[in-house]
């Protein structure tokens, strides 16, 4: 297989470019006429590192590289524009696992209206996927930064948390080495989903854009660590009810079999790809109306900006829950 | 070395971002305000597939990684803007070889304009960087495609070939592997840094855009490769004249001594990333003056677009030259 012969084969593959693109892949670069301001940003997943082949199907580690770069997007407040990908290629991957890479990504890319607008293709050690997304606003003040939470503040997430991470213990639980897999039912299932199958919120970033938000991130790390990230960046402290904490479906049954607490599972495990965001309160009703509407997604205050610094998770019975590393793929 | 450490570490060192970009590195992605149209191309390169880091320092790769990527956004006659880089890391570079990269990279953004203006780091079995480069034009139409030639217009290449080809055959003789190293003078120097420090056309592509060029492309892979592609972008045949190609200084005597003909090195070898563009021929005399002036850099006239299809290199004596894989890295 030459690497023309796929990169052609893949170019007719592809989904055609959307109307801000007048010349897709195939020369030497992709020509686009962006709105008044462009959001970029970059991601790369490495077999080993960021995903297991032996998790995931080919479709499922396209849609994901796809699906994970576009939430830098959907924390920006964006409208989804154009993709640019990278596919290392390990000899161990043939062409029609290259095309199921590729019809993963173009799922996603027709799900969330993002053009496929150029890529190459080179031979590689390991399967290698760098994405480069471009989200577009009318003007640069339209996106929203991670720094600008202003204490009093509320802070919001959307969605459930906790499901990637549990997904995740239900994949190492049921690898073939063990032989004491659970029975998989479909909470679990939709638990595995979370890890495997990420979807950008992009629709309830836009939505929480246009409500007035502050400062938005998304949850790739772990709430703990990103929020984190937001408290740095905006020179703000946060503070976090761990109660009002909006657990997916079957974190707290797939933490107590793994022997951890469903609480710190949520707030330490990572790849969840909600949005973390700091609204004024009196943004709070206006802002959850659209996101529900415009997403069909839930959005959840669980807590609030302050002075100071740092991220302080408050437990029920009064204590402090220490974010921990948690032993997440990436 | 956590990644997050090393990329606040690279984040510091960067050059501050360019005026058209209002937010660089360090969000959930930059910010840009781009003219009224842009032209975007994505590169990768693999160590042991593009390069060798027994050949190259990693000064020298991170700035070929650039250069490689710009060099596309030459061949649309675009103002170069913003670059994106995922750098995957493996076990054997550190930190500091890491920063190397960057400064390498950071250099070749300085002579050309460039801000970098966003990343990500990974692990990988192997060093790998792949970059986004995104240019400016104010309309889609002045960008320069592979497909506008027409039959009548007239072929012309920047500067010398065969360069980075014969730099590759010094490298090879010279390896530890091989006891019978030839002596490297200035003039091998100068092959071997077209093979390891390449740098982009940029200004001699703008020059070329402004001047009427109807198509254009970099020489990527071979003057004989991507000829093909320039004439089956734009649905013609490409005469070429042999004796006219410009072979750098020093391409003579490596191929006689590597038992190659200078002409089908100069023809089938990659990376010397000059340009390839066809143009009306009254607008020959006034663009060759153009790059001349604007990018120190010699046009010369190597044959000419015909109705038909296919390329045909023909030999002072009358034969056809058939352009041949070369042993290439990529």
């Amino acid at each position: 297989m030459g690497e023309f012969d796929l990169l052609r084969r893949m170019r007719e593959r592809l989904p055609p470019p959307g109307p801000r693109v007048p010349l897709g892949s195939g020369d030497d670069a992709a020509i686009a006429v962006p709105g008044g301001a462009t959001a970029t940003s970059v991601d790369a997943l490495v077999d080993g590192v960021h995903f297991r082949r032996e998790w995931s199907s080919a479709k499922q580690i396209g849609a994901k590289a796809l699906a994970v770069a576009l939430s830098d997007l959907a924390a920006m407040g964006a409208e989804p524009g154009e993709a640019y990908v990278v596919l290392g290629v390990p000899t161990d991957l043939d062409e029609d696992g290259c095309m199921e890479l590729l019809d993963g990504m173009a799922r996603v890319a027709e799900e969330t209206g993002t053009t496929l607008a150029g890529g190459d293709v080179t031979r590689a050690p390991a399967l290698t996927l760098a994405v480069t997304v471009v989200g577009h606003a009318e003007r640069p003040e339209d996106f929203v930064t991670r720094s600008g939470a202003r204490p009093g503040d509320a802070l919001v997430v959307t969605g459930e948390l906790g499901g990637a991470a549990s997904g995740l213990l239900l994949l190492e639980r049921s690898s073939p080495s063990d032989n004491d897999s659970p029975p998989v039912g479909s909470m679990s299932d939709g638990l595995i989903a979370r890890q495997v199958e990420p979807r950008p919120r992009l629709a309830a970033g836009r939505a929480l854009a246009e409500a007035g938000a502050t400062a938005m991130i998304d949850l790739s790390d772990g709430l703990g660590g990103d929020a984190s990230h937001l408290a740095e960046a905006s020179g703000v402290g946060l503070r976090i009810d761990a109660a009002a904490l909006p657990l997916a479906p079957g974190v707290t049954e797939v933490a107590a079999t793994a022997g951890r607490d469903p609480l710190s599972t949520a707030v330490s495990g990572g790849e969840d790809y909600e949005l973390l965001a700091a609204l004024p309160p009196e943004r709070l009703a206006p802002a959850t109306t659209a996101v529900e509407k415009q997403s069909g997604v839930g959005l959840t205050r669980i807590g609030e900006i302050v002075a100071g610094e740092g991220v302080e998770i408050r437990l029920p019975g009064g204590g402090l829950l220490e974010p921990t590393g948690f032993d997440q793929l990436g």
